[in-house]
């Protein structure tokens, strides 16, 4: 099993921090190696021979005590801290979701992640009545009791945080801990990392990229209640964030604005696919009201809880099974196991030996895909 | 069984205009008279001891076939005719409607009529960007062979009727069909005469009043398939146009806004209670375009077809009950005979005796009050 709410310690942590920077690891395959293996110690120990196992020539690169250590000085320089899966300060509703990181940088006031929250994002180009709409709702709900959570960005993200400044907020950023992005929003930053919290899935130093965007949203989106969209185009980032809030079970609500407004078609759309039409705070509390006892984030039981018993022989044709009903085209895990009629165990153990081997991604909603 | 589809000859017409223009004969009594006693005519002949049976001291004000024949000369001078219910120009959806107006003054061209239509109405207060979104709905809307029908209105209204002109509109009014209102309207009005249809339900020459706004949106609603709403207050008459959309089983429409457009706050209503957000004319036909196929129009068979087989005292004895289950604040009839533990012919009678003694208000879906 993984482990239990408690704090790691500073060994473990250091484990923890080796484990989810070594290559092909990411936050599924960690708690997988995690339950496996019984700790990051002896996961870090098992997988250059796992990988080579699962057909990889070129040796894994798995990250150095060293390069943990330095890491971690650099988070404590920029006047953060690491906090794991499952220890007090870990947003409890976060830790529920299948991909949570198993490690944030984390710098500020760490209370504000143990009350309820919801997120309100939105369009960095959004009009002004956008903008004050977003700074008055999320006054009104951190009225009520809600943190507000969002994204830094420019627009709809920066009007909630100045908004629920005074009552909480927090902000997840898609680089390190440290990279202020956009620049124009620094002295927010700031204010935040004194009053609020700011929280960072990217090691230290990281600047963020396209492909950290929608990595930090599936955060955004999982350590609340429910996600608030206010202005948003088709195919825009915030729509992911909603997305994402669906996958993980979350409340999407939305703002509705004049069909004439091409900042309010992403909210209408989600509207009509079933998200709930926003005018007030009360609208968004009549929803989750029913969520507002505080509830105890527990992870789902993994799947795999122990390597199946099989011999090399039959693991060989399991991923042999496993890689013919696989395609760069992402397909859910469920229906990757009716697929093969292979065991759930075997097939998760096949999934976990490709992505060590880097043959393997993950995607949202539980999809796997071959790489390239 | 009420009239089948065929015309009426003159002299039957001139009895339907009596009949409806009779004291206390609203639609609904004038349905079931007609199905009671056969014809109009049979219905005016009975009504005096009908009347007084009810128990009404003063007799009950029949008009006369000379006041009848006056109006029908007046409607001619107009311009317009009077179609009554199950005439071949009478609006097909219409004639299912419960309380279907028995006679309407009709003027322009009533081909229109046998067409599919939807309803655009809203705010008189419109906005510019309401108006103009309005007009280009109607447009597209006629473009895609829908018949436009509004109400004449300042704003939406007005707008709705500009763009479907070219392609066929349809004005309903709240008053006589020789009354402009409001007057601002009139070169739209006379337009609409040449190319498209003006139909009321009110005899010619009648100013409208306030209560005659609602009546008149029974039938905007009823005489299409859906019902567009574009900016619209809270407690607005386009509310209840909507209202009696759902009640008439029609689909209603409405177009998104601002939270802080008080102008949208009524449209943003109805989506919240399950009309379909809608931004472009594809959203209306998508969920229309099932009904697309020519519909026979067809008049639900009335409860009553026949006076129950029962005597003076339990008659007496019916009326006590359903007086004790009425009130001036409005029941069901459904709900009213579940009370009651009465025959529903019978509780059927009692209230038509009741409605004709001017005892009782029949009000929308299926409601009955006492009267003061």
């Amino acid at each position: 099993m993984v482990a239990a709410a408690r704090e790691l310690n500073p060994s473990e942590k250091l484990d923890w921090l080796r484990l989810i920077r070594s290559e092909n690891v990411g936050p599924v395959t960690f708690y997988e190696l995690l339950a496996r293996f019984g700790s990051a110690a002896a996961a870090l120990e098992a997988l250059p021979e796992l990988a080579r196992n699962a057909g990889r020539r070129r040796p894994l690169a798995l990250s150095t005590r060293a390069a943990a250590e330095r890491e971690l000085a650099a988070v404590e320089r920029a006047g953060a801290r690491l906090v794991a899966w499952g220890e007090p300060d870990y947003p409890g509703l976060l830790a529920a979701v299948e991909d949570a990181p198993p490690l944030l940088s984390l710098r500020g006031n760490a209370a504000l992640l143990r009350r309820p929250a919801v997120t309100v994002v939105g369009a960095r180009n959004a009009s002004a009545n956008g903008r004050r709409f977003a700074r008055d709702m999320a006054l009104q709900l951190g009225g009520r009791g809600l943190v507000v959570v969002s994204g830094l960005a420019r627009g709809i993200d920066a009007a909630a945080h100045q908004g629920a400044l005074p009552t909480g907020t927090v902000a997840v950023l898609a680089g390190g801990i440290d990279i202020v992005y956009p620049e124009e929003n620094r002295e927010l930053y700031e204010l935040i990392a004194e009053q609020g919290v700011l929280l960072a899935e990217m090691p230290v130093g990281t600047e963020p990229q396209a492909r950290h965007f929608p990595r930090r949203n599936r955060i955004i989106s999982g350590a609340v209640l429910g996600v608030l969209v206010v202005e948003a185009a088709l195919r825009s980032g915030s729509l992911i964030t909603a997305r994402f809030a669906l996958e993980q079970g979350r409340e999407v609500f939305a703002v509705p604005g004049s069909p004439l407004d091409p900042r309010c078609r992403g909210t209408n759309d989600l509207i009509r696919r079933g998200a709930t039409l926003t005018e007030t705070a009360d609208d968004v509390l009549a929803e989750i009201e029913a969520h507002l006892t505080p509830r105890e984030a527990v992870r789902p039981a993994p799947r795999a809880e122990a390597m199946p018993p099989a011999g090399p022989a039959e693991l060989a044709l399991a991923m042999a099974r496993v890689l013919e009903h696989l395609s760069p085209s992402p397909v859910a895990v469920d229906e990757l196991i009716r697929q093969c009629r292979l065991p759930p165990a075997m097939v998760t153990a096949v999934l976990l030996d490709l992505e060590l081997a880097g043959r393997l991604e993950r995607q949202a909603g539980q999809q796997v895909a071959l790489v390239g």
